[in-house]
This record gives structure tokens, sequence and C-alpha cells, in this order.
């Protein structure tokens, strides 16, 4: 069965099978991606991230319910870099516990990390260009928390939606000051619960700081309680409005083209370093340069450079 | 000023630089690792992870207070991947603040992420050598939070201590699965509050269930409350004698040997990946790779192929 073909002729059985070849990195991944990369560049990709706890599954899923009341068809790409040994059973079935599953425009598929963070967001990225080239039109990356992966994985996105919630601890507030700078809209969701006007006036204040004022887009922020579906589709509505916005200045562009780099730039490490790797494994000198670093006979540095001296031209 | 050399001769001075150096990835930092390899695998390296808030701080300040009264000297790589832009001076600053940093037998350090994670690991275990050569009895390495970055930059510790604390949600529960399989020992700190019974349980049947009973090794579950200095002696104890049994079984041997493997391919993959971004960026040619694959014109695999056979042998 050619999976690529399948997926532009709008198989879910191909879609799905497509992104496990990427996540298992089986053999015949990058010909698909190769297949499918031509169609791809028409979907909306949101990033949704922000702490544990503040209730970003919910409002993905009232979002998703939202786009897809206005005709829109949806992919969810779950990403949970906090589960290396799971896969993202966790995530994964926490969001399928609900009535989206049911609706054929809605595509969700969870990812965790196998092996190294590393390859998680380049992954991730991939799952968004097949869900892209089947015709999703909005696509969401939804993260499991807040941490520097996060920030790499949500960086595949165009719109990028941090939630927080009121009444988390301190350290919590410490994380907060690395994703201000990520985060095109804000959304401080369970905005009923105390401390929310505070959290408001805070962030204000920090958005303020991170001089923003010169900026062509100073982030929104808006009061959601997603699992009443309040403020669902105020939110919404914003998302699209950074996204216009995002167009109509040609930063879309840019962005685009600063993202096609760091992908370049992605792809070409990884590939060049499996190469390499495999070269040197399969000549079966490589256990003997570990016995000899470990041994202290020689060190990392210098045999990593003789191996690059002998291997390129 | 041979820093390696000042290293070696005791300078506190040169130490910290040598670490300065492979955190910002400076032109010498190769050479000061080349000089210091041979003097390392003398150190204890400890890991200490866990979710925020379980007192991770007290607990490292506590058990390196005790290790000084037993006249070891200690380093500490306070590690922080969820601050991507402040590079950890949040969690450098809180440490900081103890009188720990009035001790000359102990030497303290924070590391964030700077671009990408992925360095983070690599840049730990660097850091850990250098203190390793310097003479550090025993090394701390201590990170912020419980996701996968922390199980990679822990992966450079002997023994791991995972730090767990009553009375946190789901989502904690939830990550807690992902850190079983790392811990050799666990702490339960904080443990005057409501809920440590209850967690000492839950935890028991997670490693019965985990399958440690036919191991050599069945991580022991320590109490302790940290900030009155309560369990601390005992836990010490306990992180010792794994050691001393990592020892005796052979398995540190094992550890290291597939610890050098894994630290020899990731310089691999990463020396390998700049040289050869390197001589792409520098011929000018990459841009417009860049916008043929982002017109559609071509794909990044191809690109990446053709890169790769133009460049090795």
């Amino acid at each position: 069965m050619d999976i690529a073909k399948e997926v532009l002729n709008g198989s879910r059985l191909a879609l799905s099978r497509a992104i496990t070849a990427v996540e298992n990195e089986h053999d015949d991944a990058v010909d698909i991606m190769k297949k499918l990369y031509p169609h791809t560049g028409r979907a909306f990709v949101l990033g949704i991230t922000g702490p544990p706890g503040a209730g970003k599954s919910t409002l993905t899923d009232k979002l998703a319910k939202e786009f897809r009341n206005r005709g829109k068809t949806v992919g969810i790409v779950a990403v949970d870099p906090t589960s290396p040994f799971s896969g993202g059973a966790i995530l994964g079935d926490r969001i399928r516990m609900n009535e989206l599953t049911l609706d054929e425009g809605v595509f969700i598929r969870s990812m965790g990390t196998r092996g190294s963070l590393g390859g998680l967001s380049r992954k991730t990225a991939e799952a968004v260009k097949i869900m892209d080239a089947f015709g999703k039109d909005v696509i969401f990356i939804e993260t499991v928390g807040v941490g520097q992966s996060e920030v790499d994985i949500v960086s595949a996105a165009d719109t990028t939606l941090v939630v927080l919630v009121p009444g988390l601890g301190d350290d919590i507030q410490a994380i907060k000051a690395g994703i201000l700078e990520i985060g095109d809209v804000f959304a401080i969701n369970k905005a009923d619960r105390e401390g929310a006007d505070k959290l408001n006036i805070e962030l204000n204040m920090m958005l303020d700081l991170d001089g923003n004022m010169n900026k062509q887009w100073r982030p929104p922020i808006k009061q959601t309680i997603a699992h009443q579906n309040e403020g669902v589709i105020e939110l919404l509505e914003t998302l699209e409005e950074h996204y216009e916005q995002l167009k109509s200045t040609g930063q879309l562009t840019t962005r685009r083209t600063e993202r096609t780099k760091n992908e370049l730039l992605n792809i070409l490490k990884n590939e060049i370093g499996n190469y390499v790797l495999g070269k040197i494994t399969e000549s079966g000198q490589f256990d003997k340069l570990v016995k000899d670093v470990e041994g202290r006979m020689d060190d990392p540095y210098s045999v990593v450079n003789n191996i690059i001296k002998d291997m390129l031209k």
C-alpha cells in the first residue's frame, strides 16, 4: 500500500500509519514525508502550552469543537515529553474519552518520547505536516507541560496560545517567565477561581516589561472557563485575528522561512548523525574506541575528531 | 592562562571558567575537556530529580552538608531545563542564599538552557567531569523538574535519587510513572505532611509491579523532612550503600561503559552536525536550498540526502 497516496486520498487509516512510521522511524518514513511535503503549508497550526493542571486538554477540545461548528476540519497532536516510557498513552487516553472522537472531521493523535527528546519536536512537526497534507484546516499541537522541550515543540506552530491558571505556586511562577516570549495569545483558564484578577494584572505587567509595547502585536489576555465553554468563542476569534495579522503583515512568511531553515538544519543534523553512527558501529571498531576512552587512554573529543576526519571529504 | 592546568591545580576561578567555556561553547572548551578527561572517573556522581516543590534543593543542601561532615568535598550542578531564557538564574540564586556557599569545600554551579535542550545534558555531563577532574569527591546533579530532559540529564549519575512529596495532584502522579525506572533510591520528603503513608504504600506497590523483585537492588524508600534535617543521615547512608553495591557487583563498570558509549555518540552527533552545518552555511548555497524547500520545489529530505552525498566519503 502506498501510504502517502492513501493519506492524500483521505484515508484515516493511512494517516494513522504515516504518523506511526514517523514516530517509530520506520524505513519508509522518509519516503512518505518526501511525497507528502509538496502538499503541506495550508493548515493553520496552533500551539497550546502551559503548566500541568491549567486545563489545556479541555480548552483544546472546546476550541476544536468551535472550529468544527465553523466548518473547519481539525487535527490534534497531543505531545507528552514527560512520558518517556508510556509513549504518551496517559495523555492520549484522557483525550480519547470524549465526544470529539465520534466526529469524523477530527483526528487526534498522542505522541510521547521514545528514546531521545531531540527527536520529539522533529517528529511532532512531521505529524503536523502529515495532517496538513491530509487536508486538515486547523492543527493543534498540545503539550503537557511548559519546559524547554515544550518550547521546542510548539515552535512548529504559527500561533502559540499559552494557558495559565490562577493559584499555582511559586515554582510555576518562575517557569512562566520562560514562556512569556513564546505566547502570541494568553488564556487565563478557570477564570472563576480566586486569583484570576491578580494573575491578569501580573501577566499584563510582565508583558509590558517584556517590551511588547513597541511590537506590532501585543499579546492579548483572554479569560476562559473551558469546562463551562465560557470565553471559548472570544478566544478562538483572537487566535484567528493573530493569524490574520501574521498574514497581512508578511510575518507568516518570515516565521515559516525561519522554521523551514531550522527544520532543514535539524533533519540534516539527525540524518548525518545517524549515517555516521551507522558506519562506525557496523565497522566494529566502535567498541574498541569506547574501551580506549573508558580506560582514559584516549579522550572522547580526540576520538570524535579522528572519526570526522576519516569520513568527510 | 591554561584553564585546564589551573583546574587541576585546584583553582576555583578556573573551575568556574572551565564550566562557562563548556556552557557557552567557547572555542577552547574542547581543548579544556581533552586535558581534563584523563583525570575524571573518581567522583561519586549523584543525580537528584523529582517534581517541582518536592524540596530537592533543601535536601541536596542537607546531604551536601552531611558529606562535608564526613570529610568529603562536594560539587553541585543545579540544572534548570525549564528556564530557557534566564539561564537558570532563578534556581542558582535560590541555592546561593545559604551557608554552603561559605564553605570552600563546596562548589555550586547552576546551568540553564541556552539554545537547544539536546545540548544541556551533554553540557551537564561535562560540568560534572570538570568538577571530577578538579577533585570533588561527591558531585550532585540536581534538576528542577521531572520531564524527559531531566531523565536525560541525570543519566550522567552513578546513583539516582528520586524525591517525591505527599499531596501533589494527579498530573504529578502521572509523571511519576515515568521516573520509577530511573530511581535507585526514593525519598518521600516533607514526610510529616498528610498523605506520606499513602504515598509510601502506592510507591511500594508501583515498585513491585515494576518487576524489581527479581533485581539485585530493590530501590529503597526513605522518609525525610529536609528542612528539619530529619532522615538525612539515613538517606545518605542508603545512597552510599547503593554505590557500594554498584561497585561490588561490577555494575558500576557496566553502567559507566554504557554511559561512555552514549557520550561518545552524542559528542559525535553534535560535532559532525556542527561541522557540516558550518560548511554549508558558509558556502552560501543554504539560503537557496531553504527557498526551494519553502516553495515546495524540493523537499527537506532530498535536500539533506544530497548534502550528505556531497560531503561524505
